[in-house]
């Protein structure tokens, strides 16, 4: 029987700010470096000069209120730069790519969140991405409410403020919740819904359970 | 007979780097100033937090090569911001609108200079603009050498440097003036073309011809 060459795949966390997803995304890192798996850990917002820039122009007071189509303009713009020098070289070289947020996020956020018309969200996707899917999603759902609690004081152990889409509702959350688990139903093979409501190592045993049956038993 | 209330109009300066359309567009603000008519003089990219931040990041080197697409959401998105904050609000409150560059040019430098095909273009500027046209363009036209060669000594005087743009080939420039006259030729009741290969006060001339037709003579 020949064995044949596992196929390198772009995993994304998925999930509301508050919803445990970046730390279990360090910790799925750490575990695959211990596995001895070859991956990239990366971000989106953030993985490169420009994703960081334009994350902090996001974040920055400043910059003053974005309307949604604006902020939407500007992840994709990220989305495509991060593709072409970070995600596509791993994968190509025959690493896993864990990020951090990808175009589900802008869905959700931009779209539910902030009302951009989800046909001009997929105009933009297609002249950025060509609509471009991960192929696997650990979407962390947990209430809003529960989100905003761990959200907010992580944010506030971090910065002391309150940054601008913190700032927002919790119906905007919810409508962001919303429309994760609406896309994790209309797309169930690509989705694992992590119930992140309950502790962290109940989190984590859901995690590896899914990154296990993506990344290591696929060969 | 009723004085007829004259409209407020949004002129737009375009033309290569290095074609005079900068210093025109000082001067003809001066002019205005003079003449007691309520105007706004902006740029994009840059009229704005976002629009500074976004040109200062396109052409800072640390960034690395963009493609032509990430330049062209990134355009979009600060001229959508700018349209909203700026533009807009200016010509309801009564003001002329003079800017800098807008959507011509990203047409002529992102699409005939790098590439990016029109269907792609034109998908961005409807999600973000709605194809926006300014009401009259003023384009300042030479040949690609001499622009090229004014705008690198200005460059040099004021970076002692060579920015990311500047450093790509003349057939790049010629491709972009091309692209420019065409538009004038295919929309010649928005463009004024402006023969910018003679001296200051020649190309002023023609300007403030221009400048009188559209914002002088028609109340």
């Amino acid at each position: 029987m020949v064995r044949r060459i596992m196929p390198s795949r772009f995993i994304t966390f998925e999930g509301l700010d508050g919803s445990g997803k970046s730390t279990h995304l360090r910790r799925a890192a750490r575990w695959l470096e211990l596995s001895g798996v070859a991956f990239e850990q990366t971000r989106n917002p953030g993985g490169t000069h420009l994703g960081q820039a334009i994350r902090g122009l996001v974040l920055d007071p400043a910059t003053g209120p974005l309307d949604g189509v604006v902020e939407a303009l500007l992840m994709f713009a990220d989305r495509r730069h991060h593709l072409e020098h970070v995600v596509e070289p791993a994968l190509a070289a025959g690493r896993h790519v864990l990020c951090d947020r990808f175009t589900d996020s802008t869905l959700a956020y931009q779209g539910a969140g902030r009302g951009v018309p989800p046909a001009t969200l997929d105009a933009i996707d297609q002249a950025a991405t060509g609509r471009r899917r991960p192929d696997h999603t650990l979407l962390f759902d947990l209430p809003a409410v529960e989100a905003r609690r761990r959200g907010q004081s992580e944010s506030r152990r971090v910065t002391e403020g309150v940054d601008r889409i913190d700032a927002e509702d919790l119906a905007f959350y919810e409508r962001v919740r919303q429309a994760f688990l609406a896309m994790a139903r209309h797309e169930a093979e690509r989705f694992t819904v992590i119930d992140a409501a309950g502790s962290v190592d109940d989190t984590w045993s859901q995690v590896e359970r899914a990154l296990v049956a993506q990344l290591l038993e696929r060969s």
